[in-house]
């Protein structure tokens, strides 16, 4: 499934971007991006709750910890993870090696890497490539950095929106990589907003936070995250208009509102980008007791291979979203089970409604984009999540990629 | 993968067996099949942690609760499950139908489904099928009966052992059906053990559930089951030698070794019957806190889609087996990882051997079977999965398989 990037975005005031080759990846591929405030920015960020979490997780923890990141730093093509306390020390040398070449505090710096799994990273292209970036440094360079973080993802990835806070006109716009696979978070997702917007700590934290619940926690399913995903905000302050505080007010809300809909916006495009996936469906679990059985009971099927593959033919199985919820560790009534494809009512208290329903399910499931909805009873439960559908092109793909 | 079934097992005392084809299935494959003591059995059951379990399980725990079952009676082509109310009736008239014919209480029939899910079931072929099964039933049937519960299964699956127990020969057969899956429990398992041994009812209980332990739950990671997954142990007491009790002895051990081997022959027969399966992989995690966390961490590598695929590719992907590990939520230290293939070394201290390793492994890998032991510390925890590779003949078929 094919999308064609939308036009680039216009930038965003008091940021500059670089996406260069240094030579981690072959063939003169871009394999180094940049992000860069022209000020220490207020920052949040979020990461990976995978146990064997990489080493630049590991330092850009310590260096998030204050709120204050001028500069984003990604390679690709490598990801430094499974690779000990040699991984940990290159780490902290490219942080220097970035700080210095922007005469910025090496704390400064937000490190990602994406890439192979359990290889060392070499300074010499890195080197080359920190070097190239910050020479490449520009206004107008955030398409080059959204292609130079792509690994397995088919096209870059943005997102862009312009929200009016109090009479202000102020940017948000998102970067990031990862293509939806079975458990999409085992692709490794990183994702940077960046907004020209004056924000408290606080609200920042708050931005991201909802904005990764409204976007990418909803295309990570079964909690499955990689060594290596990171999520991080960074805010200029260079529009017009007032400091804006978590305050919960009118500004508040509309720049929330805009940041939400850049993540579901690149989450939706990394499902787009799914290894052979031909399909997006939307889960909507409804009628459990509460949100959390919701949920569980839209992970357990969303992350259903049974599921997923049933999705590619088109087949409106309903059997396997019945065992898939079974599975959840909920508790429910498959007597009082509806299923709803897009609008067709498939079935009805725990049965199928009709032959003719089943036929004009497997109609609505041959389009590129449809809605499951399953409805458990009366309670006020609701979750959504985003997945794919299961075809053997992403089986020939995962094979043949190697390690 | 195909094996040989081997040859049919000898006739166990006090049992008899058929398997017909009554019209549930078409093309004249057979579809019902019975299992029927002489007498009333000493019994345990073990069935589906699924929130939707089918009709037939509903019926099946009550009849198996006061231990005694006489007949064991399993349907495949259609699994009765999402079929509400009115499925449940229909295993009611079912137990009755078998009841009367074999002039049996109908609480004594465990009733068995498997199959497509969402059908209401049909009373005229189930009644053809009956009545041909009884009059089929015999010593020898064991074969038949063992291919009449087939669904997705390439071949019929059973183990025999013939245990010494204080010098009397007691015997111990199984037939079982299931087909490896990505998430094994997800296609319905049915197992059902025979011995002419002379149990008591809790002899009966802790046999099944140790033999479920080594064998079946082995394969069914993820804690997924089926609506239908249901296994049963019946004791004939035809045997000569005196009653066995729990009591831990020498004769209860004997016997307990040779209801574990069989469980675990089936099992790794239901691996090797993977759809599209080509490998038959054991996990083996070791080293971790405690035997729970090491289940849970076996359990999340044998069940990751992107650990199966790189196994089908022979690809030494170590990194998607961190990265896995990782998920399960057990707190681990990568940078103390082993991983050995076989006998080769892959991984040591958290990081790639060497190049040769990497080469050494992937020979390894080719094999149509090979053990994963991943070391996670000195730790005494302990677990092992059994695992499939996933090819692209196992999404093919999902796909096209129709509800």
């Amino acid at each position: 499934m094919k999308v064609d990037p939308a036009a680039v975005p216009p930038p965003v005031r008091g940021f500059r971007f670089s996406g260069v080759h240094g030579g981690l990846k072959p063939k003169g591929r871009r394999d180094f991006a940049l992000v860069v405030a022209d000020r220490p920015a207020v920052s949040a960020a979020v990461f990976t709750q995978n146990a064997s979490a990489a080493a630049p997780v590991k330092v850009a923890r310590e260096n998030a910890a204050d709120g204050r990141i001028q500069a984003v730093m990604i390679n690709s093509g490598n990801a430094n993870a499974g690779t000990g306390e040699k991984g940990e020390k290159f780490v902290r040398w490219s942080c220097r090696e970035l700080g210095s070449r922007l005469a910025i505090d090496p704390s400064l710096v937000l490190p990602c890497s994406t890439g192979v799994i359990g290889v060392q990273m070499e300074r010499t292209p890195f080197a080359r490539a920190v070097s190239l970036a910050v020479d490449g440094l520009s206004r107008k360079g955030l398409a080059a950095a959204a292609r130079a973080m792509m690994t397995s993802d088919a096209f870059p990835k943005w997102s862009h929106r312009e929200v009016d806070v109090g009479g202000a006109t102020v940017n948000v716009c998102g970067i990031a990589k990862g293509a939806g696979m079975i458990h999409p978070g085992m692709a490794t997702m990183l994702a940077v907003i960046v907004t020209d917007a004056d924000l408290t700590r606080e609200a920042a934290k708050t931005l991201l936070r909802d904005g990764v619940a409204a976007g990418f926690n909803r295309v990570s399913v079964g909690g499955d995250t990689s060594t290596n995903d990171t999520a991080v905000l960074l805010a200029s302050a260079e529009a017009p208009g007032g400091r804006i505080d978590e305050d919960g007010g009118r500004e508040f809300k509309a720049l929330a509102a805009g940041v939400a809909e850049v993540c579901e916006e690149l989450a939706r495009l990394m499902v787009r980008d799914g290894e052979g996936a031909t399909k997006m469906v939307e889960i909507v679990a409804v009628g459990t007791a509460d949100n959390e059985s919701a949920e569980k009971v839209a992970d357990a099927i969303a992350t259903s291979v049974l599921v997923k593959t049933a999705f590619a033919g088109a087949d409106p199985n309903w059997g396997r979203m019945l065992m898939a919820a079974g599975n959840a560790g909920v508790k429910l009534d498959p007597a009082k089970l509806a299923i709803d494809v897009d609008d067709v009512a498939l079935v009805k208290d725990g049965v199928l409604v009709s032959d003719e329903a089943r036929r004009m399910a497997r109609k609505v499931m041959r389009q590129d984009s449809f809605t499951v909805t399953l409805t458990f009873g009366k309670g006020r439960g609701r979750a959504s999540k985003i997945t794919s559908d299961l075809t053997e092109p992403y089986v020939r793909f995962n094979s043949q990629y190697t390690s």
